[in-house]
């Protein structure tokens, strides 16, 4: 947006449509002043005349007027036509660029508060946070020491939520000191510096099918190959397919979401996950255990993760708080075994560190005792809304719908019967400002075109509730199918 | 930490051991209650016996005690002896590893509150930043709209700090909009994703010397190789050399900070500025513009950056509000051009979003008009602070020592007489406390053994004075020569 070195254009005319541009846009508001004359001939290298000559020019077209002894001010106009949602150029061979396209589609509607969104991992119950109680807490602290946000944090980061964490890690079996954890930008980041850490370019990772979308575009953009390995919704990952791999070295590492998987919601049962640690240490394979969804398993004392049976470090734990105690507190953090001076250099050199202020926020929410509490009253709370939905979804979608029974977390899968293309659905859907995610997004095959994930962390009140009957209805209408007979009753724990 | 499957010790050796370990590194802190004897049982996968023989064990050694009715707590112990900052294992071959070890050095001192440091760029001075003002917009923002940090913030994030900075973008001639701009984690993440939108592993990345010494480790974790391109210490990077480079296409991108330079604190001269948009944008080379310290330049109005000639887009505009507003809110951003769908796409697989309280407490500062009156204040004293240490050191420095004149920032460059060897000063001012950045860190090369960098973002106090007047005598000392005879004259605009 800065001004071409040549074209056609005079001078003037140029910072003429760039400010424009800029009131087009909205960046320069109805009613807003514009910056000093002499100040725009200095920052934009012009002389006053040309500044002068382009207001000018504005002026003429109706964007600006004049106020006497006082400056230039933005008229009101009419606003632009908002530019519509961009038509991205997916690469035709690559199946992750059209994943990231369809994945942009879906943010842009979430971003929407007019879309209601029944299928996205994103917590917006704010009931279901303590947001009075954090916001409290913050308040607090800053009182206490508003320097907290005056000072520069450095690599590691904050020792008092290292201490919580590893404080807590002894309830699940993982018996971590400060010294093991590195704090990230949520779970994400994570991800990104373990893999980092454990491949180079041209390597493959193998993923559960169907795996959290985001993983594709991300293994894309560090230019690793994605090997799916199949996935039963109840034992989850398949280890005789991954033992296979491993003996046959086809695989430098293993992304895997043992506890409460997204979008499964399977547990894997804890013999599996003792042969899945046994596996990984024996073969060398780094396993990045994803355990974003651990503290919301349904089933009470929790299972322990993969990370608990690690004889020789080479699973590296990733987790975070942004689904568990505040959203928008993008804290998380990695206990990565062998791996951990590694990925604790790469964090430092990649960004830095994590904010002070969140971090003691978190620590002092988890220090004052109210942390498994509110656990338990999400865990209820998701385990109820799981239940209805997949009441209304045994009373609403076709005959011979399949849906996994989770146990944990709060999303779940759906298998549609017959011929139903769930693209189809989320774009006719979207039009009536539903947004729902296709299982197309769950593979780079073709595996999963017939299912969709739903999730249930939003307010589970009656916009909700016809937004799931309407996509039902719609899923009747493209398999020409009617809606199940059970009317009234759950669906039983039939999974795919 | 956790339990080996398999070795010659009992499982509740194992079992007392790990706890030990947790009760000597702190986890469980003296008075703690250790957790429930079925609950350790259950996440650690081992019988209640096996749970009380571990305890009888701990209890035989004096780490707990139990108390009646109410369950094993943690006895007051010997604090373990802290493990000693790690002897980080620096491959022979790898300069940047051993930059890495020093500025891990560097690091551990900084974290601790005993040392002065008198070289970090690590704004400290708590009294420099709105903190109050800070804190209250905080808490006014969480009182209006608790439900802030109970919803999850997908990208782009917030679009009100967008639009803030967009319309200050105004001011300095790059007139951008809300769409042109990423947030990122601080300008550190900004870097990096702008480093992997450009380049791929292997490639050559051109530098100014001396440069920022975290670029190192950076491009080495990318698997990029640095090309070091004499800088001047008033003219900048030398354009002709980078015109030779280019027309030899030897690199792939360049890296500068045509604004304040850390390290020499130099301001690129206006006509530099127009020749590198111009040469970036005729040879395709992206060029990572790093803005970080752009709005402390001294002299007003600010000089605008490259970006602000960027014909064609080639400019990746990198800065944050880490040293600005407050060092605890690491939202930075990025107006990448060309490349801006790309990074967009980058940061969101890498680390998702930023956090949207900090965000909107940004955008309602810089909203409120207090912002340009802030910055005023910095940088009269940070131009205040840099004068007084140029005078410490034209009196307690060796003869013959010469020094930057900054024209922004807080930090400038020293480079000492004689044979004196910067990083054995750092090494024995380390056990005086006083922490220094060697000049070896800001070059792959053996060029600035003899330099070093200062900083003037802490507390102009006497403790900073001494330490400082400290360095100057050891500097005397190993140098073998008298301190400077400008008593009381600060330093001439001698400079390197």
């Amino acid at each position: 947006m800065s001004l071409p070195l040549s074209t056609g254009q005079t001078l003037y005319q140029q910072l003429a449509d760039s400010f424009a541009e800029s009131i087009h846009q909205g960046t320069l508001k109805p009613g807003k002043r514009l910056p000093a004359i002499r100040r725009v001939a200095q920052s934009h290298q012009v002389s006053i005349n040309t500044v002068l000559n382009a207001w000018q020019i504005l002026e003429d077209r109706g964007l600006i007027e004049a106020r006497p002894q006082s400056g230039y001010y933005v008229r009101t106009v009419l606003p632009a036509v908002t530019r519509p949602v961009q038509k991205l150029r997916a690469k035709e061979d690559d199946p992750s660029a059209q994943k990231l396209e369809l994945i942009e589609q879906v943010f842009a509607a979430q971003n929407n508060p007019d879309y209601t969104n029944i299928s996205l991992a994103c917590p917006q119950d704010s009931e279901l946070f303590p947001a009075a109680r954090l916001s409290r807490i913050t308040a607090s602290l800053l009182r206490r020491d508003p320097d907290l946000i005056g000072r520069y944090v450095l690599p590691p980061g904050s020792k008092r939520l290292r201490e919580e964490i590893a404080r807590r890690s002894l309830h699940v079996g993982i018996n971590l000191t400060v010294d093991d954890i590195t704090l990230t930008h949520g779970c994400m980041e994570a991800l990104q510096l373990a893999l980092r850490a454990v491949t180079k370019p041209g390597d493959c990772v193998g993923l559960e099918s169907p795996t959290y979308f985001f993983l594709f575009p991300l293994l894309a953009s560090l230019g690793l190959k994605a090997l799916e390995i199949p996935t039963d919704p109840q034992q989850g990952l398949s280890l005789d397919a991954l033992e296979m791999l491993l003996q046959e070295q086809r695989i430098q590492a293993l992304i895997a979401m043992p506890g409460a998987q997204n979008p499964l919601g399977y547990v894997m049962p804890l013999a599996n996950k003792k042969r899945l640690a046994k596996l990984v240490n024996t073969y060398h394979l780094p396993l990045i255990e994803d355990g974003l969804y651990d503290e919301l398993q349904f089933d009470w004392p929790l299972s322990p993760p993969v990370k608990a049976f690690d004889s020789e470090g080479w699973v590296i734990y990733c987790t975070s708080f942004t689904k568990t105690v505040a959203p928008d507190f993008r804290v998380g953090w990695t206990a990565a075994g062998r791996f951990h001076e590694k990925i604790a250099r790469l964090k430092a050199v990649s960004s830095m560190s994590e904010s002070r202020l969140l971090s003691e926020v978190l620590a002092e929410f988890l220090a004052s005792g109210g942390y498994d509490h509110h656990l338990r009253t999400l865990r209820r709370r998701y385990a109820a809304n799981l239940d209805a939905a997949r009441g209304i979804i045994a009373r609403h979608f076709p005959q011979g719908t399949r849906a996994t029974l989770p146990r944990g977390g709060f999303v779940f899968w759906v298998e549609l019967p017959g011929k139903v293309d769930t693209v189809e659905m989320f774009q006719r859907l979207l039009q009536e400002q539903i947004c729902l995610t296709p299982g197309a997004l769950y593979s780079l095959s073709e595996r999963y075109t017939h299912a969709l994930r739903l999730s249930c962390c939003y307010p589970f009140d009656a916009r909700y509730t016809w937004a799931l009957e309407r996509t039902g209805a719609l899923a009747c209408e493209l398999s020409g199918l009617p809606p199940g007979q059970d009317q009234g009753v759950p669906l039983r724990p039939q999974v795919v």
